[in-house]
C-alpha cells in the first residue's frame, strides 16, 4: 500500500499547484444585461462624464444663487420666471440676473443658475414670477457634469463579479457589452463498485451516489460549468478511460473515487498516468479529508477527492473552488462568512487544520457557532450545518465562548 | 400637489401590506439535481434508512469485538479469516467466536461482527489467520444502519433553500424529484421622459435606463423572475395601459417612475386606479427612499420606487425583496451579512430609517465598515460599496467604532 507517501499541509500543496499550474483565462463577450454574477476580464473606465449635463435634484427654480442671499419670509427675493426646462431635452434658456427657470427633478439645470430652490421654499406671486423664501447655496439641489463618475475614472476592475448596480452603473455609461471570463469546465467523475446513481433501485450493500451533484452544485456556485462523467467501475481501464477524456475536455477533473485503499492507489496510478508533472501532493493534513489527491497534468489541475461527502466537501472548498477562481481571474471570493461565539470546546492537533461543521443560531441578539458532530461519512452532518469553522494548522483547539469565523454553505 | 399624505415608517407599511396581502405559493415539481437554490415547498421526512445496512468506515477486518478485548503488539488477538466482503454486494458472512472477514471502507459489515479493527492494527499470520495487535470496542469503525438519518426522521422544511449539500441528502435517500415554489413573476416598469434605453443614444437632458437592470438583478437574486415592461411615456394613458397589462400578467408589479413630483403623482393615480384596496402608503419614514408608493390591488402587491437609483435600490431591499420570498414561502433572507466596526460618526434623525452604503475594508484584521458618501441619485455610489448599514427608527446616529451589521450586495 502506497498511502500517503507525500503528506503535505494544504498552504504547502497550494503553492505546489501554483508553481506547476498556470491558468489561461478564457474570455467572451456577452451583453451587460446577462452579466449578473459573472466575472468581468477588463478594467474599464468611463467613456463619458455622468451626468453629462447639470441635473437639478429636486422640483424647484433653477436660480442664481447670488440672487437668493439673505432671503427669508419675512423679506423674500423676487424672480422673474422666464420658463421651464422641459425633462429629457436640452434646453435654450440662459438665466440673467434676477431671473429664475421651472426645472424638475432630474432635469437639466440651464446656463446661468447656479443653484436650485426647492418648490416649498418659494410662493408664487404671479404667472412669470416668484418669491424665494431662503438662500440657495452655490450648487446645492444640483449635480454636476461628471459628479457622479468623470471620464477616464476606472469603473470596475478584472476580476469582479458583476452585482446589480454595477451592471446599472454600466448601462448608465451606455456600455452595454462586457468581456467576462467563461467558466471554468469541470469534469467531475464518481467511481466506486458500491455507488449507484440515484435514480437506479439499490441492492443491499449498494449506496446513491451522493458526490457527483454536491460537487456539481459546488461547481456551479464557485462560477464553474459541472461536466458529470457519471460513475465509473473500479477498473483500471475504465478509471483511466474516463479520466483521459475528462482531461481532454475539461479545465479540472475532479475524481471522487472509492474511499478504500485500493481504490485510492487506482486512483493515484490513473491520476499520475495521465501527464507530467503529475501527482504532486498524496495527502493533506486536514480532517476531515486526509486522501486527498493533488495533481497537474499538461497543464490541468487535477483533484483525488476522499469519497465520502462531508470530506469531499471540505477538500472541495479548500483547493478546488480556489482553482476555479484562478481560471475566472477573479478577485474575490464567493463564500460569505459571519462571525460567531463558539458554543463548545473543540479539540484538535497541532501540524493539522480541521474543518468543523456548525449550525448558527441566535442567541439573545448574538450569533452562536454550535458544531454539528458526526462522522465524516454522513451527508446529513452537512444538511445539518450552515457553515464550516476552520482550526488553524498549529492551534490545539478552540475554547468555548471564542469568536470564530464560520463560512457559510 | 398630493405628495406623502399618507407616510409611515417600514414595519407599519408591511404590517398593512401583510393584511392586505395573502401570498398564494405556486409550485412544480422538478428533478432534485436541477433544484440548487430553488426553494422547497413540501416540508420532506427520510423513507428509509441511511444507511440501510452497517457500513464499515476503514480498511480493515470485521470481528467480534469481544475476541480483542485485551489484544496487544505483545499479546495479539489470534482469529481465522473466513472470507472478503466484496464492495456493492451483500455478504452472506455469519461471523463465528474467533472469526473475521476482510471489509474495505464503505463495505457491508457482515452479520456477528460488532466492530472493524483497521488494517494497520493487524498482522497477517497466513491466507487465513491474522493477529490482531489492538481491542477494537463495539461497534467501533462501523456506521450503523439510520446512523445518518432514519426512515421518518424530518430532512428539509418547507421554505429551506437547497444548497449543494442538500441536494445530495435527497439523492443518497432516492428522492429524485422535488416540489419547489415557482419564481414570482416581477413587472417592473420604468418610466420618465428623460429616460431612453441604454443602447440607443443620449441627447442632452436624457439619461440611459438603469432601474431596470439593476431591480431585475435584484428580482433574481431575490429568487424571482423579472419581466421588464420597458420605459413608457409619461403620459397617463400609456403609464396605466403598462401598468394594468404588468398587473393582469405578474404576481409582484414594480414602477419606477420619473422622480419629480408631478411623476409621482401620476404613479400614484395610475397605482390606485389598478383596484381595491389601493394605495396603502404613500410615503416612508426612510431615507433615501421616502417617496415610496406601497399598494395591494386585486391581491397582487404593487410598488412605487424613487426613480434615483439608490433609494431604489434600498426600498426594493426593503420591501420587494420581503415581498418575493413571500411568494416563494422562503423561511430565509437571500443577503449575506458581516459584522464591521463604523469609520466614522453617521448622523441620523429620530423617527426615520437610515439606510448608508458603506465600503468593507479589513485594518488589522478587523473588518471597518467605511460610509460612501452620494447623493442618492448617483449609481456610482452604489457600485463603490460592498454593502448598507441600516440606522434604526429611533436612533439618533450611530458612533465611530461602534459594531455595525453590514448587509452585503
Amino acid at each position: 500500500m502506497s498511502e500517503f507517501f507525500t503528506v503535505r499541509t494544504p498552504p504547502d500543496a497550494w503553492q505546489l499547484l501554483r508553481q506547476h499550474f498556470t491558468p489561461h483565462i478564457r474570455v467572451e463577450q456577452i451583453p451587460a444585461v446577462d452579466a449578473l454574477d459573472r466575472v468581468l476580464a477588463q478594467s474599464l473606465a468611463s467613456p463619458q462624464d455622468l451626468p453629462e449635463f447639470p441635473r437639478s435634484t429636486v422640483d424647484g427654480y433653477a436660480v442664481n444663487a447670488a440672487d437668493t442671499y439673505g432671503a427669508s419670509s419675512s423679506l423674500p427675493a423676487f424672480l422673474t420666471v422666464i420658463g421651464e426646462v422641459a425633462m429629457g431635452r436640452t434646453t435654450a434658456i440662459q438665466l440673467g440676473m434676477g431671473e429664475a427657470a421651472l426645472v424638475h427633478t432630474g432635469g437639466m439645470v440651464p446656463a446661468g443658475a447656479t443653484g436650485v430652490v426647492m418648490v416649498e421654499n418659494t410662493q408664487t406671486v404671479d404667472a412669470a414670477s416668484i418669491e424665494v423664501l431662503r438662500p440657495v447655496a452655490e450648487g446645492e439641489n444640483v449635480i454636476q457634469i461628471g459628479e457622479d463618475i468623470r471620464t477616464g475614472d476606472p469603473i470596475l476592475a478584472a476580476g469582479h463579479s458583476l452585482r446589480p448596480q454595477d451592471i446599472g452603473g454600466l448601462l448608465a455609461l451606455g456600455i452595454t457589452s462586457v468581456t467576462v471570463a467563461v467558466p471554468p469546465r469541470v469534469a467531475i467523475i464518481s467511481s466506486g463498485d458500491e455507488v449507484v446513481a440515484p435514480d437506479q433501485p439499490v441492492a443491499p450493500g449498494q449506496v446513491r451516489d451522493i458526490n457527483s451533484y454536491t460537487l456539481a452544485g459546488l461547481t456551479r456556485r464557485a462560477g464553474g460549468e459541472p461536466i458529470l462523467y457519471g460513475i465509473v467501475p473500479d477498473q483500471r481501464e475504465a478509471l483511466e478511460a474516463a479520466a483521459a477524456r475528462a482531461h481532454a475536455e475539461a479545465d479540472i477533473v475532479v475524481l471522487s473515487a472509492g474511499s478504500s485503499v485500493s481504490y485510492r492507489d487506482l486512483s493515484v496510478q490513473v491520476i499520475a498516468g495521465l501527464g507530467t508533472p503529475g501527482v504532486l501532493t498524496h495527502g493533506l493534513s486536514v480532517r476531515p479529508g486526509k486522501p486527498t489527491i493533488v495533481a497537474v497534468a499538461g497543464g490541468k489541475p487535477i483533484f483525488g477527492l476522499p469519497g465520502n461527502p462531508v470530506s469531499a466537501m471540505v477538500i472541495f472548498d479548500l483547493m478546488v473552488t480556489p482553482t476555479i477562481r484562478l481560471l475566472l481571474g477573479a478577485t474575490e471570493q464567493p463564500k460569505q462568512q459571519v462571525q460567531a461565539k463558539l458554543a463548545r470546546n473543540i479539540a484538535s492537533s497541532a501540524g493539522r487544520e480541521d474543518y468543523v461543521q456548525v449550525r448558527v443560531e441566535e442567541r439573545g441578539g448574538e450569533l452562536w457557532a454550535v458544531p454539528v458532530f458526526g462522522k465524516s461519512n454522513l451527508i446529513y452532518t452537512l444538511v445539518h450545518a450552515d457553515g464550516t469553522v476552520k482550526i488553524d494548522l498549529n492551534a490545539n483547539g478552540i475554547r468555548e465562548g471564542a469568536w470564530v469565523t464560520v463560512f457559510l454553505h
